[in-house]
This record gives C-alpha cells, sequence and structure tokens, in this order.
C-alpha cells in the first residue's frame, strides 16, 4: 500500500517534458486535427476509408454532445486543406449560413436508410465525470486509501482525448483571432493544463499577441525606417478590451457552435465567455494575462513532480464540492484555486518534504526562466528534471488524514498560507482566510473567504480527521458496501454531523448510507436536468 | 469645332474593354500595391532604389492628404511580403498600437537633419478638383462650347492615379473582410468606377461574398457529403447587416486610417460608412448590392459609347451643383443620378439617336449578359464592341443648348423618363419629377423631388438655353476677359436672374463679372475652410 505513490512516480529521474514543451506540441497537434459531426450510426472503417483520401490520419476518436463527433487528427496539415476542397457549404434551404469556414464539418450519409440500417452506434469516449454515487461505490472497492484516491483521481482527470479536445477548440478560436492577427496563439491555461482540470471544467484560454510585437530583421541598408502604420489606443488595457470586443463578434456572428458569447470588458482581467456547443466547454477568452500562464505552468510543474500532488489535491477538492464548500457561483466560499494552494502548501510542510518551496525553484532557474510580469517577479526553473525527487515516502493514506488534521488545527487567525516561503507567515491583514498570491505576492487570494466559510472548512476538516483516525484505530474489517475511507468523507452525513454538532458516533452505518446513496442518486439526477443533461453535477466543479 | 466629338471617339471601333475586364485588372493590380507616409522632402531616387530591394516597381506617384503619401505598384504581390518582413510595429511609447499589419507604412528618414536638408519636396498627384473661379477663367480660354465641356470634363473626371487609390482602398478593406471570408472581394462601384465621377467623390465598395457559396467539385465517390457547419441565420439581409457590423468593427478597431466609422444597418440596403484618412475618400461599404454594380456597368457602358456622353453629363452636373439644383444633403433636390439619367434620356432622343436605349442593349446580350437580380432584370450587353457607334455628328455646343432647351419645355407634369424605352411615358404617379428605374421599373429615382425644386430647374434650364441662343445669334467677338458659353452658365447671376423674374438682358457684363469672380474666389477659400482644407467645394457633389 505504501509503495503506490512510488508505483506511480516511475517516471521522475527520466527526461520529462516542459510546459512549453508540452503546450507547442500539442497546439501543432491541433492545427492537423478536424472536427466532424456525423450521424451515430456510421461505419466506423468507411468513415476513415473516406477522410483517407486526403491524408494519413494519426489518431480518431468520437464522443457524444449536441450529436455524435469525431476528433481526426491527420498526420498531414495539408489533408484539412484537401477534405475543405471537397467540402461544401450549407444550402439555403429555410436559413441562410455567414459563409465562415473552419475545421467544423457535418458528415452525412448519401443513402440514410441503407446505410445506417444494420450499423450500431460507433464507440463514444467519455467526455465527463462520473455521478458521485457511483464514484463512491467504486471507491468502496479499492483495497486502501490510497488507491481510493488514486481511484478518484482516475475518474475525474482530463483523459488524453478531453485535453485533445481542448487544444482543438483552442485551435479553432485561433484562427478566428489569426484572420488579423497572423501571428498570435490562443493558448489553454489553468486547469486544462495545470495536470488539476476536471473533466467538465472550464476552458481558459489565452490570446497571446506578443510575438506580433517582435522587430523584424532590419535591413541593414537604406537610409530608412520602415512602420506598419497602426491604429493607437490610449494603453495596453484598451488594446485588449478592444481586440477582444472585435473578436468576441466574430466569434459571435461567425463562429461555428460558439453561443451564448458575453463580453466582460471592464473586468480586472477583461475577457470574453462563450459556449462550444460542439465540445460543450465553457469557454472564457483572454489577453494580456502572463501571470495565469505563469501560475499554470507552477501547477504543472507541483502536479508533474509526484503523484500523490494530484491525488490529494483532486481528493480534497471532490471532498470540498461534495460538502459546498467550493461552489461554482462567485461568492464567500474557498475556491478551487486556494483548496490546491492549501494542499501544496501542506506538502511542502512535510518531512522531509514533498514538493519544494516556489523559492526554491526559483533558486534552481537559469537565465531563461526569468520572468517578471508587470513588475511581478514569476521566476521559477521550467525544466522538471534539475529538481530533485523528494525523499518523503508517506502514503495518501497518511496524508490525507494529516491535511484534515493540519487544517482542522491551524492558526487561520495569526497566520497566511505561503507556498512561496513554504511556511506560515503572520498575517498582514485581518482576513478570516489569508493565502499570498504566490506572484502578486500584495495581494491575497482567498480575500472573499468569510469567517463562517472558513468555520465551517475547519469543522469539516476536523470530522474528517476524527472520522479517518476511527478507521484507522479499528474497523479495518470493512465491507464493500460500506462506504469507508475516503468514500465515507464524501457522504452528505459528514457535513449533517458537523452541523449538528453531534456525538461523533459510526454505529450500523450501513443502513443509513444506503438510503444516503439513494438520495445522491436523485440529487445528481435532478442536477443533471438543471444542467441541460449536458455536463455532470460534479464536473461543474472548478 | 464640329469634328471635336468625333476625334475623342476615336477607339469606337477597335477592341474596348468589358466593365468587369477593367475591375478585375483593376483590383489585380491593386493587391500589388502599396501605400506609403513619407516625408514631404525626400529623395524620390533613394525611395525607389530602397523599395527596389523587394522587388520591380510598375509604377508610382506622390499625393498629399494629411500628409505626403506615395502609391507604390509593384510588378509581383511576392514584393509586399518582403517589404512586410523588414517593417517593424510601432514602439510602444506615449500610446499603445493595435497590431494590425496592412499594406499601409509609415517611412521615416534615419537622419532627418541631414537627409531633408536640401531636398526639394516631392511633385504631389493633385487629387481634387480645381475652384469653380479658377475653372470659369480657364473654360474662357477654350475655343468653343464644345472644348469648354471638354475641358470642364478633364478638370474633374477622375485621373488614372485617383483610380488606382480608389482600388486601392478596395484592396485595404478587402484584406480585412477577406480574414474571414477568404473568396470575398471588395469592388468599387458607382461613380468611382461609372465613367461619371468627379476628383474627390465618395467611393462606394460592394463587398462581394457570392463566390462563397460557390459549391466545391464534389468527390465522385465515397458514401457521405461534407458540409461546413455555419453560423444560420434567418434571412439574408440579416446575414448582410452581421457581416456588416462585425465588419465595420474590425475597420473601426483595427483598420489603420479608417476614422468616423458609422454602421447604418437599418437602411434599405445596410452600409458602413467610414473615412478613409490617408487617402481622403469618404467610403460608403455595402454587400447584396448587385443592382446597383449593374447599374455602375450600365453607366459605364453609355460614358464609353460617345465621349459627348461624359462631357455632356460632367457639364449639367457641374452646373447644377454651382445653382444649387444638386446638393449632397438629402432632400428634395435633384440628384447626379437622375440629372444623368435625364441627360441619357435626352441624347437617345437625338435624330440619330447618339446612344442607344436600355432595351436595345437588351436585344444585343447573348446568355452569358443575362443577370435577373432579385426578379429585377438587369441584362444587357457588357460587350461595347457590339453596340455600332452613333451616326450622329452633333457638336457639345448644339447638344448643350439644346439640351436646356428640352427640359426648359419638357412635359414634366405628364410624362415620365424612362432610359429603357427611350421615350416619354404617361406617369404611373403624380410625383413633379418621374424616372423610372431602369432596373426595379416600379421605383422612381426621383420621387424626393418636390414641385418647387422642379420649377427652379426648369427656369435655370430656361434661362441657360436663352443665353447660349444669345451667344449664337451675335456675340461671337467675346474676349477671354468675358466668361462666356459655358463658362457663363456657372455665375450665380444666372440663377439671380431667374430668381428675380429679370427681362433677359446682356449689357455690359464685364464690370459685374470680374466682381463675381472676385467673390466666387472668396466663397471657395470658405468651403474650403469649412471642409478643413481636405475637398474642395466642388468636389462634395456626388
Amino acid at each position: 500500500m505504501g509503495g503506490e505513490g512510488k508505483t506511480r512516480d516511475s517516471k521522475v529521474g527520466t527526461r520529462k517534458k516542459t510546459f512549453p514543451e508540452v503546450q507547442a506540441e500539442r497546439l501543432e497537434q491541433a492545427q492537423r486535427t478536424v472536427l466532424i459531426n456525423c450521424p451515430a450510426k456510421i461505419s466506423e472503417k468507411k468513415f476513415l476509408k473516406y477522410l483517407s483520401h486526403h491524408g494519413k490520419i494519426n489518431s480518431h476518436y468520437f464522443y457524444e454532445s449536441y450529436g455524435t463527433y469525431a476528433v481526426v487528427e491527420f498526420s498531414e496539415k495539408d489533408s484539412i486543406a484537401s477534405l475543405q476542397d471537397v467540402t461544401r457549404t450549407p444550402g439555403v434551404e429555410e436559413e441562410c449560413a455567414v459563409p465562415f469556414k473552419s475545421r467544423l464539418f457535418t458528415l452525412t450519409l448519401k443513402n440514410p436508410s441503407t446505410q445506417a440500417a444494420d450499423q450500431a452506434p460507433v464507440h463514444c469516449h467519455k467526455q465527463s465525470t462520473i455521478l458521485v454515487s457511483d464514484l463512491v461505490q467504486k471507491l468502496c472497492s479499492a483495497d486502501s486509501v490510497s488507491n481510493q484516491l488514486y481511484t478518484l483521481m482516475d475518474e475525474y482527470q482530463l483523459t488524453e482525448e478531453n485535453t485533445k479536445l481542448r487544444f482543438l477548440v483552442c485551435s479553432l478560436i485561433q484562427e478566428i483571432a489569426c484572420a488579423y492577427f497572423p501571428e498570435c496563439t490562443v493558448k489553454p491555461f489553468g486547469s486544462s493544463v495545470n495536470t488539476f482540470g476536471k473533466l467538465g471544467c472550464d476552458l481558459d484560454m489565452f490570446l497571446d499577441l506578443d510575438e506580433i510585437g517582435r522587430s523584424p530583421t532590419r535591413a541593414k541598408t537604406g537610409p530608412f525606417y520602415m512602420e506598419y502604420q497602426m491604429k493607437r489606443v490610449p494603453s495596453q488595457r484598451i488594446a485588449s478590451q478592444r481586440i477582444l470586443s472585435v473578436i468576441g463578434d466574430c466569434i459571435d456572428n461567425f463562429g461555428p457552435g460558439c453561443v451564448g458569447v458575453q463580453k466582460i470588458l471592464n473586468a480586472r482581467c477583461p475577457l470574453v465567455r462563450f459556449s462550444h456547443q460542439p465540445t460543450g466547454f465553457q469557454c472564457d477568452l483572454t489577453t494580456n494575462n502572463r501571470v495565469a500562464m505563469r501560475s499554470s505552468e507552477l501547477l504543472y510543474i507541483y502536479g508533474s513532480l509526484d503523484s500523490r500532488v494530484r491525488a490529494l489535491v483532486f481528493s480534497v477538492r471532490c471532498w470540498a464540492r461534495v460538502h459546498g464548500i467550493t461552489s461554482t457561483i462567485p461568492g464567500p466560499w474557498i475556491t478551487n484555486f486556494s483548496l490546491t494552494m492549501m494542499a501544496l502548501f501542506f506538502l511542502q510542510k512535510r518531512t522531509p518534504p514533498i514538493i519544494p518551496t516556489l523559492d526554491q525553484l526559483k533558486d534552481l532557474a537559469d537565465a531563461e526562466d526569468k520572468h517578471v510580469v508587470e513588475g511581478h517577479d514569476c521566476t521559477f526553473a521550467s525544466n522538471l528534471n534539475k529538481i530533485k525527487p523528494t525523499e518523503n515516502t508517506e502514503t495518501l493514506d497518511v496524508l490525507l488524514s494529516d491535511f484534515f488534521e493540519y487544517f482542522g488545527n491551524f492558526a487561520f487567525k495569526k497566520n497566511s498560507i505561503n507556498i512561496r516561503k513554504g511556511k506560515e507567515q503572520n498575517k498582514p491583514e485581518p482576513s478570516p482566510l489569508y493565502i499570498q498570491n504566490p506572484f502578486e505576492q500584495a495581494l491575497n487570494i482567498s480575500k472573499n473567504v468569510n469567517q463562517s466559510q472558513l468555520d465551517r472548512f475547519v469543522a469539516l476538516a476536523r470530522e474528517c480527521a476524527w472520522i479517518l483516525q476511527q478507521e484507522d484505530k479499528g474497523n479495518s474489517s470493512l465491507s464493500n458496501s460500506q462506504p469507508w475511507g475516503l468514500a465515507a468523507l464524501l457522504l452528505p452525513s459528514v457535513a449533517s454531523n458537523c452541523v449538528k454538532g453531534k456525538k461523533r458516533k459510526r454505529v450500523q452505518a450501513s443502513e443509513r448510507i444506503k438510503s444516503l446513496l439513494d438520495s445522491l442518486k436523485i440529487n445528481n439526477a435532478n442536477s443533471l436536468v438543471n444542467n441541460g443533461g449536458k455536463r455532470t453535477f460534479s464536473s461543474q466543479t472548478r
């Protein structure tokens, strides 16, 4: 059981790709990829044969979202032009089409009646997490708490296919922005790429215009300077707002499958929000948001260093979401980002530490790692191979239990959490919860959290620490029908025990739990309906 | 004198280019052309040498408009990419640039003090008409009324350079629209290309999206149809509005030199209006406006058939503008288009006719000339060489005088004007002036004209017919200091004679005329100031 963490970390020591390398590779891959709406009952063989006329196919898969879609990655970019050459624009039957041509296609059968007659539907890849009730059952069949955490992570984390799809959507949006800014790139950031993203999480996109400003290799000769005439605006912020506004209109009016476009241009970081129907992703497009990009890379590094990091964070986030500690609605709740910082801080505090502090990562940085964004020091080593693996061999059983105990007893009144230093510091101001922003160091990322939400978190953490300790002490002969370990922590009863201030007792749980599982199923079904059936309850957590 | 018209028509009989041929040729030329803002004091030789590094230059010229500009046409399109490769984006000194790269550049000197020291300013090409007072003086030195009309036309008509510049602006706007609709073209229409345009007239642009809908050569094999997923809207009009709206925003936010963008999307023909500062053009961008395109071609044909057509129309329009019969402000005034129709109608009515009727042009049409636009028959022969030259040899002296006499006595109360038939017809409704729209035949293009404006036109026409007839009868020994012929018709006194209902007398005109000329100079200077010095008074006439 204790060796599980080590097994998963087997990649440590071999060459690991840096975050920018992974991004570049996936973006290039996405540009060779098309998205095709097709009938559910289609011969996969004929479909591939048909597309192969345009070039070699590297990979493909199907999924469902308002119909059946195929993601097809060609080996060469030219194949897409070849495919587009034989693609027609929709006829003007009842409606009129805005003739913007993208890599989003609709494939129809020439003879639907005969072609689909005895065809089985294609196999579709899952794009969302399982229901919490199903998760609880699945966790119960694991053989240790450690493996429960890994099971949860396996169920929740982004799949290879879903990650590809996210890069594809960025690439489609990039094509819209590229129309005017050919050197621009649209990159995913945040949970889609920081290794902590869950199936169904929002897709944060960063419109990177920085390459455009790069001066060309100047002509050495000649008595003149040549410069583009360009629109001038008073500030970078206004430039961002204008660009996003127009790109937002383009997405709204031309972007196939893009619906519900909202421009939120007066936010601290102006953004355009929209739904990408063919993939079901909720997208936020921002620009000039480089700190967030560094933040994603930092999390990527922490998430890649040791498999226990992600397993713990996924589990804590799921636990928090189930008990309403986090919420998708803005308000006084603790955010996923704050929870992640707390988990990272906790792992930095172990003896020996499981992950290095940000200052240690900065010490490992070389010249090319230096990043100062708008005066904020965002420097740290990108190269994972430089970072010495931890010698800590604690199991996730211990870590989970200690996490709850640690924060159940943390001196929030006095201390702040700071992953840069990896140690508690005196709070500079009296917010109930103070977690220093790792890059914009004067900011508290959990300024929004009020005392009652913090109290709830502390009470739940204590309750869970107690449950795990009880299990550890005695009841090791648990049957699969009784939720135990992590599964037990996900039951609504945990919260009600806290609220009611009940004496902690664990007797005859089986009946109660059975009815709770049933009620969970109902709750999940309801929330599915509320979300238009598109995303599961749990997938809304960010 | 009488042979003048014939001399100018010397091209009749040789192969003349069709309107679409001319358009295509000029659009292609424009795509090889760049616009460069440069210091007025620049060595033309060094400038050309510098640009020649990027490829062979076909032609170039300079003009002034908010600074000095050079229009440079390369021989190959690739030269532009080469030039763009060494062009930098503006630095972020005090303002921030929206990094949209176009073919509009700014060239600066590396060492302004030494490089410009003893350099004379480059020769600039005129881009606007002369002042009316200068025109009147120039007309007086012509040797016949016919040649006065040709002189006026030579002064007012679009120059080769100005026409190139108009196509260049279309090409720059096309580049903005092409970003999303790669197969689209932006073509000038109306006065910029119908051979009746005056220096300084507005630039009407047509965003042609029709090529996009063309189906590709379908793949013969395979059991599937492939179609683009595209945004759907309920009607072509809404599609046009949305596309223009977004392109308008792009022009507003990204288009260098494009200012004062107004979206007029609820008009019968939705449009985006803006000023293109580097050229000084007032631009109207429309889409889905195919009748107007056919209308431009029809005028092009009439204007190209016989040089007397354009000379008469330019002169009548100038006369009307000077006397306030036409106006740039919407209202009850006769439009330039209506005046042109009247002149064409008059020329169709000569014996033998100088130009054919629209129905005759339709009879000459072959299969490829067939155009039905939204149910309106817009068919006529495009090939000028099919049209038999007129045998009418009347001079412009006679035609101008008869034009005024003809419309001074026209039965406007009873009859309508119809260039399709080339004869008067009973008015279908009681508008004071009824000129049938040649294509949308149920419409009266002069519905806006009220009785008092028509009366003014008739009175002025009579006055002018009388003046020309008096001159013809006696005073042939005119000195150049006394405005005569067409020049006399452009004097404000003509209108005041009408208004006062004075007995027609022509005595001792010389003193009076001298002071009038002086007052004209002052008026023109004032109107120059009112227009920001950009366009002359007379150049505002459309």
